[in-house]
């Protein structure tokens, strides 16, 4: 099946982020985030066990890292990686703007086929 | 370090497409494949290993699958997913436009650690 990844965007700055799965695998999740203004709560950072690779499709966000001074301006195209661990917060997201995040979140310590997942042998 | 996926892009045609990688983990490569017209060579079918979720940035492009009669027109946004070892081949990008595609391959057998990556041991 072909998606769209602009596909049921609120035309309206929304209460709550929203969240959307586009593949789930062992190891292995690509969702996107939409947000209208949200940020991380005062005092709350992301402490998370899996990488994140994160880009910014559409929209204006500003992203700390709990390491860093400044928080990055993030637009239309840009793109980083957040290794497992790296605290970080969203600071801002453009109040007058449907910003539109795509995540590859990915195991930080590798993953194991799981049961619903076929396995094909490995040819020795 | 901040990257932007519209970075560098031809300003017209080139003979080949162009590959950028942004992420390698183990089991996981995040690609961007830039193309300007190209399409797979006659007969050509991709026959991959790996599973490879795509999407498409700007530009339009026919992704056609052996088990399908009909090519998938894709235009910026969509994206799907391709299980390894389906047969696809592109039949067309737009000739005059700079086609940018994003490209996630997976292992298709889980994402499993690698010799360069630290891998943190799981709490009994």
């Amino acid at each position: 099946m072909t998606s769209n990844l602009f596909a049921g965007l609120p035309s309206t700055v929304t209460v709550d982020e929203q969240f959307a799965t586009f593949l789930q695998r062992p190891g292995l999740r690509i969702e996107r985030i939409v947000s209208t203004g949200q940020a991380s709560p005062e005092g709350f950072w992301y402490d998370q066990d899996e990488g994140e690779w994160v880009t910014l499709l559409q929209g204006e966000a500003k992203l700390r890292f709990a390491d860093e001074t400044d928080a990055r301006h993030l637009r239309a195209g840009d793109c980083l990686d957040i290794a497992a661990h790296r605290k970080h917060r969203v600071d801002w997201t453009a109040p007058d703007q449907v910003t539109v995040w795509l995540t590859v979140f990915y195991s930080a310590t590798g993953i194991t086929p799981g049961p619903t997942t076929p396995v094909t042998p490995i040819p020795a």
